[in-house]
């Protein structure tokens, strides 16, 4: 994890990153892409793969656009229609309705590496998506050397 | 596919793996974590990434909690609300909500691999998640050694 | 990007690739399946993934039945279903249903490469999901090899 040269003599930074997430609302899409990026560029690494992972069961990870807040929004409330916070579920705990959103969304995303940066479209940013908030989150990075 | 001697000296597995899965109900999360991690072991990879992939059309994999099991039957029941079994659809064999069901959870999966061991979070679990069952299926796991 | 020399002394292709695709409706899933079986053959690569990345943030990728196409038709009139064109959204463009489409389905994917082939199965085909067509799109392939 510490340190380490690349071929051409930089130092070259740790690969498996952790970064942290706080949300203010039950159900939130939270824009990562600074912090991702940032990661991207400190890793050294100029073509590969950008590993996301989210540890968590009622939380997930998507690529979506960024340059209107109101997309966001309208992600969260549809989620929120489609499987509502109650609707006679099984788990007792009363966050059913997070762990399918969870399921829907997906915890994992990759993303490719050129140049050493993100190949992100024109409109898309990176969101950590909450389900059960207000909380503090994990959210795993792994940066993928592969020269092509 | 055969066992090769990793850099330590040891005999490593092979990193490409099919599992069978068997499941009894028509809409069914099946959990596959104790097998997933037991071929991560196997294959002497320490650092790196499990992708899991799903070769059927109505079937899928997903990462949830596996502490309570009335979660993974809250995301059966929520999946079949969402898209019914009969809903006029246009596929004549019966099972289009099933790959409807497919799409919407996904075929593949991708698991960080720290210190020879996935690194799922405290309550996450591996589902097969059968959608046109009972039947037999398979799920492919690729192991990617990736030291970082 | 150029031609090199493999390791039996072919040489191989590009790994990193975009494809074009145009769509005719507003939503539409198109099979590209052809066109990503022949990057990763002209890519020389013969165990490793196939990874792709949709980078729009009103369309997807997905994996699902080719055999019968009224199964994509259903799919689409499904997902239309759940998530109307119009239902109050915040989001001013008309487009909200499509980037929350692009939200469930996810814009990227893994498949497996072994044998040089993706490891496809019997009734599987590789979908992009356009959810606000018809326009032309981006779809990049990025073909890592990892033989084991």
């Amino acid at each position: 994890m510490a340190g380490r040269k690349s071929s051409n003599g930089e130092v070259a930074g740790p690969r498996n990153v952790v970064l942290e997430v706080s949300s203010a609302h039950r159900t939130q899409l939270l824009e990562v892409t600074p912090q991702v990026a940032k990661a991207v560029a400190d890793s050294g690494v100029t073509s590969g793969i950008c590993h996301l992972y989210v540890p968590h069961t009622t939380a997930g990870i998507t690529v979506n656009e960024n340059a209107d807040p109101e997309v966001a929004r309208d992600v969260e409330a549809t989620l929120d229609r489609l499987v509502p916070r109650n609707a006679g579920y099984a788990h007792a705990e009363g966050n059913a309705d997070s762990h399918v959103k969870s399921v829907l969304v997906g915890v994992s995303e990759s993303i490719p590496i050129e140049n050493g940066r993100l190949t992100l479209g024109a409109w898309q940013g990176i969101f950590f998506c909450e389900f059960d908030g207000p909380r503090r989150r994990k959210l795993r990075l792994r940066i993928i050397s592969d020269p092509s």
